[in-house]
């Protein structure tokens, strides 16, 4: 079990947030406890209840923490080129969840979650919605630019996201090594396609 | 919720089966246990138990009875002509999950346990192998027909599988109504991609 990626772990909300991680990866969301994520924190459950009153209201605070952590990592990303941009966005959606297969699993399992609990559908939905429409955007911008021919954005960015989640339960559920390099090959060949056609003479 | 589309239910198994599907669609697999089972059944969790030891042990025959009815249902189609077929093949795997929501649910929080069940991680591995050796077959028969180009079949196949697999994702965790239109109109661009290119003469 690979830890998070570190930042900074200064406060007790992040103990906390630390210690479901764990607790996730080594006993999986279905026999997850408080008592279980106390123990990995260290303290009482008393201690974990004092920020949250319920399993569920933890769960979601992690969701929000991790999607949060993502968020940063996009912002990260520096370049304003849109095709190195689109590829840098791929690289952390298709390569970074398969450093951590622990922590694509866990979210697998409180996705499947979401039709029965309402907060962790929110969640996922905010997140979703941020990252499509900063894929959008990237490829709006190529769009403008000449790079991209005048395509659907919103139906591009859907696309890119089918391919992510598809290829992150295959990971999860038939533990397939060519999930990830599978996806990244079917991005490069989707983008090739949306890619705006070269004049035939030269300019 | 719909109930499963009919065949026949002539004996004490394929009653069982219904009744987990019910006792699914109704508590979740979360919270699903042989008493409840038992409750749909109509009979006492004993007339359970004489047939399955465990609960793991009934919801790994329910696994093998829904993908024996889907591979059922692939051995009805009749046409041979490789779009058309491939076609069929494609309504059975993105337009039919649709229509029961429940089921679609339901197998997802399962594969999200196949991490920790290997009996369960098998099913899904073995049903995914079987629809991507048919989808490759169908593909490799377009090829040797002239209808597809000279395409890598096993990647199409595996491509197709992840269209698949994250149209199923997005429906469950994100309540996406766009999900299974976005899928299908993925896979017919990606067949547009894959097709024999036309001779611009006439022959």
């Amino acid at each position: 079990m690979a830890d998070l990626p570190e930042r900074t772990a200064s406060d007790h909300n992040e103990e906390i947030m630390h210690a479901t991680y764990r607790a996730l990866c080594e006993h999986g969301y279905a026999d997850l406890t408080i008592k279980r994520i106390a123990a990995e924190y260290g303290k009482s459950t008393a201690a974990i209840h004092y920020h949250y009153d319920t399993k569920e209201d933890l769960l979601a605070a992690y969701l929000d923490y991790l999607l949060d952590r993502f968020v940063a990592t996009i912002k990260d990303i520096e370049t304003t080129d849109p095709e190195a941009r689109l590829e840098l966005l791929l690289d952390k959606l298709l390569v970074k969840p398969n450093e951590y297969p622990d922590l694509v699993v866990s979210m697998l399992e409180m996705g499947a979650q979401a039709p029965y609990k309402q907060s962790f559908r929110e969640r996922f939905q905010q997140h979703d919605e941020y990252v499509r429409y900063t894929l959008k955007a990237v490829i709006n911008h190529g769009i403008d630019e000449g790079v991209f021919g005048d395509v659907d954005a919103t139906h591009a960015a859907r696309t890119l996201m089918t391919i992510i989640d598809g290829a992150r339960t295959r990971a999860v559920v038939l533990d397939d090594t060519e999930a990830f390099p599978t996806a990244r090959r079917m991005a490069d060949e989707y983008i090739s396609t949306i890619r705006a056609v070269e004049e035939s003479t030269d300019s």
